[in-house]
């Protein structure tokens, strides 16, 4: 079949709006018709050739929703008019790292989704004799793509598109940085750095986990109002304080009897190495855990002495959220529609297909939270 | 009164061994008659002038046994005759840190400690008008001294002081690091780093908590025997394989299904930030987490790519093997006199108190796995 999609032709050039081939799904495939897709910093890392690891010409975009429009043979677990969210993280339930109970980094397809291919080896998506790659598993930058079942979520079939496509992403991964990874307890306090779309679903997470002390850092005084929106108690601008960020908050988080001081929990949603660190010293002395969410450049390391690990700070990574994507995403969906988390406010933007480079734009200018594409 | 010490006068100076005057318990504090203590390599860090929080002088020594012949006024949870061991890691029971049962890192004393003093802020050793000050709140290099009540664990009296006094830190921060900060599960495998006395005590933990592989790693190969000794099933000499340890580990640990490999726990027991790297990256995606036991250099740094923690791998450190002194020790004691871990094999040496400075010296040649000396 014939569909509509931005395909990356190069790195650093604007996507192109064109006509391709895509081939139907194959044994444990589904066709979906993606019906809105967000934009994500982690499209723009590969676009911009930032990423060691992207491939062209691809089809990008991993931040989607839509319904199930085909199925290959032997497909179990989702039907033709099934409302999905595309998983760049799947869920197969029986390799070692499913079974394990303490990992969702399943790792069923991981070596040809890395190489942009389905399971089988090969791609869908083609312009006449030329193969274009797949993305993170998704490709939701085309009006219908192919999945391989293990790696959509089935939700809600009231939830709207425009709002769910997030949580393919971005909502997940910051809600499920403080429920799965850190497992934040009622009572606890908390620092986010960083307050884009990660940092404020951080925020709304904590809010939900039951946080006393909410801290947003950024260095940009706007984000105070939109930390604000989504539960946040105070603000920190490492720019406008005096002396370092790390003993501020410190000296911030010294509550009743404890004045040793440090955040229970602390979240690096910025990507930037040196800010991973000021987060992991922040954490309080003896049982700190800070949880690097941002993904950074290619090469960077992050570091710190010794001293602050046998101290008792803990670091951690996540990769979206710590969640299960069949298990814990069509939850996050209800959620949504039960009005326990927010969406609405953090879609600034919404665009046609045709659009889509303008979604890009509006994310270097730092005008969006998140630009949706609905189709 | 007067005793006998082993009196560090000056960084990188031995020893000396005189007599020395000892005020009296005041209030909550107890005098203790010191029977045994090991040398640690702390304490040589410290003697060494690497320590930029030494003091001199002062008399060294953290790892003593012994029994209490005087307490202060208001001292209800000890008497004369108790056999106890100091602790560097108080445990007061009513701190933030011991209520949030999340740290074994007591606060309660914790500045004037490291400034060398007792709690009211002054020493009780002496020599004339010359004021020695205190070392880890225990200085075990004297046949006497005096420690916060809250500073000693009762321990079975029947137990050998020159060999529980190892308990006092090597033995309690090897199998801590494994039971409380790690809590190794049946079953798991683990890589430790580094087979002094440190290390073998963390492989006795393992065979303890029950794991499948028991890898440990030296560059010196008459570890393999110390090794397998107390529980390593695999031994790795770094020089003698090809290539990198990491991925050299990765594939040993490779089992049944799981084909990703990385064991799930490791073990940093060198000091060594490149050899703490190393034990970070071989810990298994998505779940292994790698713990520092060994201290680092002043000013050393610890570094990798975020995305090993974001892959899943946890970063943690461990103080006195995460155990609460006054709770734990006495347990661990126990097992030694149950015959659940050994200790009487680590002993290599035991020295009189006029011999200490030749415990430093076997230390540095490699000799021992443990010198104790014996009053």
């Amino acid at each position: 079949m014939k569909t509509r999609a931005a395909v990356a032709v190069a790195a650093g050039k604007p996507l192109e709006i064109m006509e391709v081939d895509l081939d139907g799904p194959r044994a444990g495939e589904v066709l979906i018709e993606v019906k809105a897709t967000g934009i994500c910093h982690t499209d723009e890392f590969t676009l911009s050739g930032a990423d060691p690891e992207g491939l062209f010409p691809a089809i990008l975009g991993h931040e989607g929703a839509g319904i199930v429009v085909d199925v290959g043979p032997g497909v179990t677990s989702v039907k033709k008019g099934d409302h999905v969210i595309p998983l760049y993280t799947p869920e197969c339930r029986s390799c070692p790292s499913c079974l394990s109970r303490k990992t969702n980094l399943c790792t069923a397809i991981r070596s040809t989704q890395g190489q942009g291919l389905m399971p089988d080896g090969t791609s869908r998506f083609s312009i006449g004799k030329d193969r274009i790659f797949h993305y993170m598993g998704c490709s939701t930058f085309a009006n219908h793509t192919v999945l391989p079942e293990i790696a959509v979520a089935k939700v809600n079939p009231d939830a709207p598109f425009d709002m769910i496509c997030y949580i393919g992403c971005g909502v997940t991964t910051g809600i499920g940085a403080v429920i799965n990874t850190a497992k934040v307890e009622i009572g606890s306090t908390a620092a986010v750095f960083g307050l884009g779309g990660i940092g404020l679903n951080v925020i709304q997470g904590l809010r939900l986990a039951g946080a006393d002390m909410i801290i947003g850092v950024d260095i940009n005084n706007d984000k105070k109002e939109w930390g604000e929106r989504f539960g946040m108690t105070h603000f920190v601008n490492p720019m406008e304080i005096e002396g370092d960020v790390v003993p501020y908050i410190v000296n911030l988080t010294k509550r009743g009897a404890d004045q040793i001081g440090g955040a229970d929990y602390t979240f690096d949603c910025t990507g930037n190495v040196k800010v991973m660190r000021q987060a992991l010293e922040c954490a309080h002395r003896g049982w700190g855990e800070s949880i690097v969410i941002g993904v950074a450049g290619a090469g960077q390391e992050i570091a710190t002495r010794p001293f602050q690990l046998v101290t008792g700070r803990t670091w951690k990574g996540t990769a979206f959220g710590g969640a299960r994507g069949r298990t814990d995403v069509p939850k996050i969906v209800d959620w949504y529609m039960d009005g326990k988390i927010q969406i609405d406010p953090m879609i600034t933007h919404k665009l046609t297909l045709d659009e889509i480079n303008k979604g890009f734009d509006l994310m270097h200018a730092g005008e969006s939270i998140r630009s949706v594409v609905v189709y």
